[in-house]
């Protein structure tokens, strides 16, 4: 049987550019062919509070006609509504009929507002037996110890560093116990902070891989189910895979949304040199904006680092000194601040006039602000709420700094695209004379090592300590992650990248 | 039977506090008492991550010994980690020794990192059988129809305007079906956006009312289960339940997470003057420290009334004007801005030099900002991200514009607190010359009804309009709501006030 696997790139709440999408990989593919949507791919996901509305389902139907007009055999997915209740589908389409329906039984915090449905499904096919319907339910097929010739799982599974080499270690034995053939086809994309990988594939009986499509990219495959052969594996190394997923985040940020260009402050520093590489491979070097925003505490190489960045990559920048704006509004706050000693205050205004700048000039040529935080500085609190820690979206605000240097030294692999002189530099904030991220702070490597073992291994302070590493460094370092919630509760939301995201899978009490 | 209700305000990871404050309340209580505290108890919540973690059950368990040790009958809350699996946990306990243990099975998103429990359990005590645990699974409990002489339920209710009428009216029924009485002890205190209301109850078992505990402050009552009468009541006005709500949220965010004093900006508008009555109410007029940032298209009457304001309360406040500071950046942009018209980068500018000035000041004098927009104003986007969006919490951010001016006449009602004025006048947030908010927004009762049409009732656009909106507005005000959500997701932290707080129950997605 010929079955294609169609990795499409939904738009959230877009039901019409959905269908057209669908529509035209449907009239590229030979109508003795089974064509296989992704989970919710008239509609997109995350749906959120849309699923409590009447009009998405309404639009859901309308569209879902026109496409069955098609005459063709596929799998596609939308939401639903029958008998007051409200389902996530997969409805298989034969010859432009409605032939049978799955709706989503395993809800995930993904399907909010969807009620429980019946899992996959199995319908006569072609003299065969096929099992159709939600990857999330599977566990429970296979439970269930029904007989198939093939089973067919749609999904939306979201990008985290090594989530498909865990899915696909999870399903091998699952599939060994359906002993036959298993499809997932999942969508591509970035919606907001969630970046959905693709990686759709095919798993032979024995549980091997027969076919993989591509991260990251959109892409249809037709397979033969009875002429399946292993593939060698390939697995995209971890500076591969941030690189990928970073790139399709900013890339749809701004498309989705419709915005032209991107702003990018440029400090000199590792981070920013990385964000405005990745901006730059994301949506070209005419849209991209640099700003350099030096201070009195600036240092030359700072400047000259920037600058490099800029011109590496070819894209347009200003520089705007923050020094007079910073003095007038410092002396506007002589009465309060008279002649208290210099403080955090003074570093953060410097921080947040940088902010009122890049977002002025955003505002001003219809760009939207990228934020350069990084996961370490995230976790400690390094950085000035409403001033770096401003932007649309962050990149890599879900990378740890280690993985910053990982990535950036990989971009250069062929060739300076990041000022090598930001990737060896001491780290600095660069808001009060001689300042360097290890005054305050342990040196990132050790920094990483504790936050990993603690953020992505859920280890508490006395685990962590048993493990070999300093009582108070580790105890200064968890202390920081729990005070600083209230700043990350603000902060710019920055693209998934791992299993312990701030704000979706780690939340912190603030009274 | 004797029941001591304890309606306590645990503060959230804070085992140590929380076991001091129920020793002093079961201290206070005579030995013939079976004292009983609210879900929880020992550890607060919302846990969030903090489940995940072994040192929140070590913890818990050290402290839940020390409190056993206390030679009363009582029922506490724990979290409790029992073969590998955690549960959230009431535990009883008698002359020091546990006697039984319902572990919660109806989770809820508070839950978290917690496995399913078994539910309500019974124990003979007194010669009585008494059902005791969670009242998230009451409702399972009356469906085994299993005999008990009493039920008591601790819980962890979130306020909500029409919440505990709701919760009376719901009950009812169920407890007509145990055909005996209910006691219900629910916690108070705000933890970050949630408030918790109190209002612990005792119900006949006719369903009527026969004890409620006050909504906002902690309180323990003692009742005698054969001698319950219907109580008469008085349930709070919408003004009085949003002032108390708001001034405990308040009050809890800075004395749990030991901030001394509160900033706010005052524009003179009713929503700051509103703002900062609540805050004195909640801090003290010595703790509320008022800014005034009068800029170039400031009118006269915003200064004064700001200072009305200020003057009326009796707390400190600082003139800080922003006109230099605006016109230094401005002039620093020139390389971008040039010869470009003025537009909204200008109109956020100005919003965004108050924010550097106030978070300045705040972080001077070690105080948090506090946030002064209001639902309506967050729901069409009609703020500047960065600017006035910003603060530690937002007291006013889940009440419309109506509920803003309901709340502050009832403020008013036996004499000037909140400036007549700012009551009185058209909203205006003067970015530029005689702009008024109707210029371009609809007038705020007619913005009100349809936002809380699609907010809280969830009724889309065709919905809105076919119960008599004009179509027109009804999707210029609908499509504001979806395209500004990218704000929201970075404002301020608003105290919760309706089933429909942003954020929290309405999330939209934004690619």
């Amino acid at each position: 049987m010929k079955i294609a696997l169609s990795q499409i790139n939904p738009k959230t709440a877009d039901c019409k550019k959905n269908t057209e999408t669908m529509a035209k990989e449907l009239a590229n593919t030979n109508s003795d062919v089974l064509q296989v949507f992704p989970e919710l791919s008239l509609c997109g996901s995350p749906l959120y509070g849309l699923a409590d509305y009447q009009d998405l389902y309404t639009d859901s139907m309308h569209y879902a006609e026109e496409l069955s007009n098609q005459n063709k055999d596929f799998i596609f997915g939308m939401p639903l509504r029958q008998e007051g209740k409200a389902y996530n589908a997969m409805v298989f389409v034969r010859e432009g009929q409605v032939q049978a329906l799955s709706t989503k039984q395993n809800l995930t915090p993904f399907d909010s507002g969807f009620s429980k449905g019946r899992g996959i499904e199995l319908i006569e096919y072609n003299q065969k037996s096929i099992a159709f319907g939600f990857l999330d339910d599977l566990e429970a097929f296979v439970a269930q110890s029904k007989k198939a010739s093939l089973v067919i799982c749609s999904a939306n599974v979201v990008f985290e560093l090594d989530k498909q080499q865990h899915l696909l270690q999870k399903l091998q034995p699952l599939v060994r116990r359906l002993a036959c053939p298993l499809i997932v086809v999942n969508r591509c994309g970035a919606e907001g902070r969630y970046v959905f990988n693709g990686g759709s594939f095919v798993m032979q009986p024995n549980g091997n891989l027969a076919e993989q499509l591509p991260l990251f990219e959109p892409q249809t495959l037709v397979v033969e189910t009875e002429k399946l052969q292993s593939l060698r594996q390939n697995p995209l190394s971890r500076p591969e895979k941030l690189f990928g997923a970073s790139v399709l985040g900013i890339r749809d940020y701004f498309h989705k949304n419709s915005i032209p260009k991107a702003v990018i402050g440029l400090s000199g520093g590792i981070d920013s040199a990385l964000v405005v590489a990745l901006a730059v491979e994301a949506l070209g070097k005419e849209n991209v904006v640099g700003v350099l925003l030096p201070s009195e505490y600036s240092t030359s190489h700072s400047i000259t680092d920037a600058t490099r960045s800029a011109e590496l990559l070819g894209i347009k920048y200003y520089t705007i000194p923050i020094k007079e704006s910073f003095t007038t509004i410092l002396s506007s706050l002589s009465p309060v601040f008279a002649n208290l000693p210099f403080s955090l205050a003074e570093e953060n205004l410097q921080s947040r006039i940088r902010c009122c700048i890049l977002m002025g000039i955003a505002n001003k040529i219809g760009a939207a602000l990228l934020n350069t935080s990084n996961k370490s500085e995230a976790a400690v609190g390094y950085g000035t709420l409403y001033g770096d820690t401003s932007g649309g979206i962050g990149p890599i605000g879900d990378m740890y700094k280690t993985q910053v240097w990982e990535l950036s030294k990989w971009i250069n692999r062929n060739g300076e695209v990041i000022p090598q002189n930001s990737i060896t530099k001491a780290p600095s904030a660069e808001l009060r004379p001689d300042q360097k991220d290890s005054d305050s702070l342990p040196e990132y490597d050790l920094l990483d090592q504790i936050l990993y073992q603690h953020l992505e291994e859920r280890k508490d302070k006395s685990e962590i300590i048993a493990a070999g590493f300093d009582k108070e460094i580790v105890e200064k370092v968890l202390r920081l992650v729990k005070i600083n919630e209230w700043k990350r509760r603000q902060a710019a939301p920055s693209l998934k990248m791992t299993s312990s995201t701030f704000g979706l899978d780690i939340q912190i009490p603030v009274s």
